[in-house]
């Protein structure tokens, strides 16, 4: 940076505002425009002047038949937190939301859970086994499944216990913690409503049991209804097969419903007339209210938003003046419908811009821009879908659920942006 | 497979047609299902048994902070053409379309090519000069760039020369070669509108200069309209940092333009009011007719299509019944309006299934589902876009065009499908 006014390159911010064209681009976009590049004097004075890579000949391609992030981003991973779960072969990575953006999850990035550990499945070996209240029985190999009718479709991948910590109060601190659980990604797939046709399906039915190929066995109950509705046995993402964490050669894709259903490396698909009360739905993913009551089947992810920049580990670098906030909002129910944006931690709210493609039960992006005057900021964002539902507090829906659950906590997020630009984690009552 | 019609798994087709729920299935599709999965006599039956993955623990999620494909997935890789360029630092990738599905390429494979080798860029000595017939000459840093409003939108990336060596007939056995010089992905990036406008752009300027920061300062013109409609200053691709080879940290998007004027590693933007005339607009990037005389500014990929599956590389592995053809349709002059396919060399034309978005200058994936009872056949597609032009015959490009060219090839593409299964790259006349 070029911080002498006396040398030609120096720009203050003044001089920019000055700028009829400047002024015109901002109002279009809703805000004033960065201020921080530098004026250029003679264009001989570009800084470094001719770098290095410029004057050397690259690498050339023969390396990269399977490319990789530059070694600059090294830092941009999926990261775990060693205390949350007893072992490593039933842990869990977090997404790295505040060093993304747009509305796709890149396929090395997608958070991911196992409980057995990540399964080798050898795909000539792989076999689904459908059976139970059906007239057929039947066995699918992966190349029976890859032939298909299938189709294409970015939903968004949730763990029922993302922001879970946060029930009791602030506990993480960034949004990779507090809000990575989740990835959305493009998946290809054949909708489980063809498998289940054609082995023919018994008017009895009325409940599945979807089975993991791994050394965990996970399993759970899918109601019929969202079996036929939009249920996907899925073999892609984002174009490739899907990765070995995340269910290769196939997984079920279940949108909108918590992630612990979209079992990994199926097996099994039995057609039965009842829930099968496993662990999965019984001990763990049921959300025990105050008094011992527990709610049970509490499938559907509700309307969800966060705010990844500025974030705990994404802290604003400059001092003042033109800010971008970005974030992520998503429902189980449907589209999303708008956000709202906060920087006086709720009292006042404004509507952030959605870009990209809003798809139905997938992550949608927004951003808010705006002036920032170097105060401290209180930010939050509220997600609403299509069918009306308004994200709650924090505070809205501990008063329904209590502070015993560790899943369904979709209340809104606050940070707290000192004037220093960094960002903690914080609750506003 | 069980081929023992004694076996209780075994399932003959005619069973599988019988069922009323599959024929349903079948009609609600547009053609009858696949018929190679097995029956189950018994649950007990299925092969093979509980398999090795189910039986011990996989691996835990420490070692996967960045995922990788499975290792049985090592054939799906970016392959290059030796004989094709003169070195390796002056070289291309191709996108392997025929082992992907859906709109969306992953950052992995996305084709790329180079004339300088991939430059090595440290983001934070990286720098963007805007100058010329500008107000106010500026230098942007990457985090400059990265504080201004921004957008996501999908686009394709094709180079001119994709296709090119099927001028002179059928070439190359392989979608990948023929086609391959083409992905599709989420950019995020700044308009590049709103550089301009910080720079103010004086009355007289008429074009651009783009200058890449590569060994070979890959140098292109562009219209300024073209930069002012929806050109971008990009720096994500499907939501990450854009790989090194696709131009780190930043590079231009010029939606549905030949990929040589996406300049990669952008260093320099000149404000002109003509065209620099430089190599790779005279010597290369130009359609040489019959007679001598070269088209110039050839800029937009004109609408065109490939059957991805089957296709040389990817054979048809079953002897006759339910096949899914799928392909790729797209125009550089917007969204793909409509796909036609043929089985029998262009005498008879159906229209394809489009699934997934149809995206403005993006890949566009479409299905074409039909009962295939063995005989040969002589694939091809056919795109429309939203101007209502229609992807022309190879013929039909050669009666205007002339062979001397290998840039914008958008013709039909032939694919004779034998009895085997096998597939090999031809041409009808």
């Amino acid at each position: 940076m070029v911080d002498n006014p006396d040398d030609p390159r120096f720009a203050s911010r003044r001089a920019f505002l000055r700028s009829g064209l400047v002024a015109s681009g901002a109002a279009a976009l809703g805000g004033s425009l960065p201020a921080r590049a530098e004026t250029v004097g003679n264009p001989a004075n570009l800084p470094p002047n001719v770098p290095d890579w410029s004057r050397f000949l690259g690498e050339g391609v023969g390396v990269r038949a399977y490319g990789k992030p530059s070694q600059h981003e090294a830092n941009v991973i999926r990261r775990d937190v060693e205390w949350l779960t007893a072992s490593r072969e039933s842990s869990v990575s977090f997404t790295p939301l505040h060093e993304l953006d747009g509305p796709i999850t890149p396929n090395g990035l997608c958070f991911e859970r196992h409980h057995g550990g990540i399964a080798e499945v050898n795909p000539t070996d792989y076999r689904l086994m459908l059976h139970g209240l059906v007239e057929k029985p039947l066995i699918f190999t992966l190349d029976d499944i890859k032939r298909m009718p299938r189709v294409n479709r970015a939903y968004f991948c949730e763990c029922a216990a993302n922001s879970g910590m946060e029930w009791r109060g602030a506990q993480l601190n960034g949004c990779q913690f507090t809000h990575g659980m989740i990835h959305s990604v493009m998946y290809t797939g054949v909708p489980l409503k063809i498998l289940l046709e054609q082995a023919g399906v018994k008017p009895n039915a009325k409940w599945l049991l979807l089975e993991g190929g791994d050394a965990a066995a996970m399993t759970r109950s899918l109601p019929l209804q969202k079996a036929l509705e939009d249920t996907l046995v899925a073999y892609r993402m984002n174009g490739e097969m899907l990765r070995p964490e995340n269910g290769y050669p196939v997984r079920m894709v279940v949108p909108g419903w918590e992630a612990n259903m979209w079992v990994k490396w199926i097996r099994r698909i039995e057609v039965g007339d009842q829930p099968w009360h496993h662990r999965e739905e019984t001990s763990k993913y049921t959300d025990l209210l105050e008094g011992g009551k527990a709610r049970r089947f509490t499938y559907v992810m509700d309307a969800k938003s966060v705010i990844t920049n500025p974030s705990p580990q994404a802290p604003l670098n400059h001092k003042r003046g033109f800010t971008v906030l970005a974030g992520l909002a998503w429902s189980g129910r449907g589209k999303v419908q708008r956000v709202d944006v906060s920087l006086d931690g709720g009292r006042n709210w404004q509507a952030a811009r959605l870009d990209g493609p809003v798809w139905d039960k997938a992550l949608t992006r927004f951003y808010y821009e705006f002036d920032w005057d170097g105060r401290e900021l209180l930010l939050q964002s509220r997600a609403m879908d299509e069918t009306g539902y308004v994200q709650p507090t924090k505070a809205e829906l501990r008063q329904v659920r209590g502070v015993n659950s560790i899943y369904h906590n979709n209340g809104i997020q606050t940070w707290h942006v000192r004037s220093s630009g960094e960002v903690e984690n914080v609750e506003v009552s």
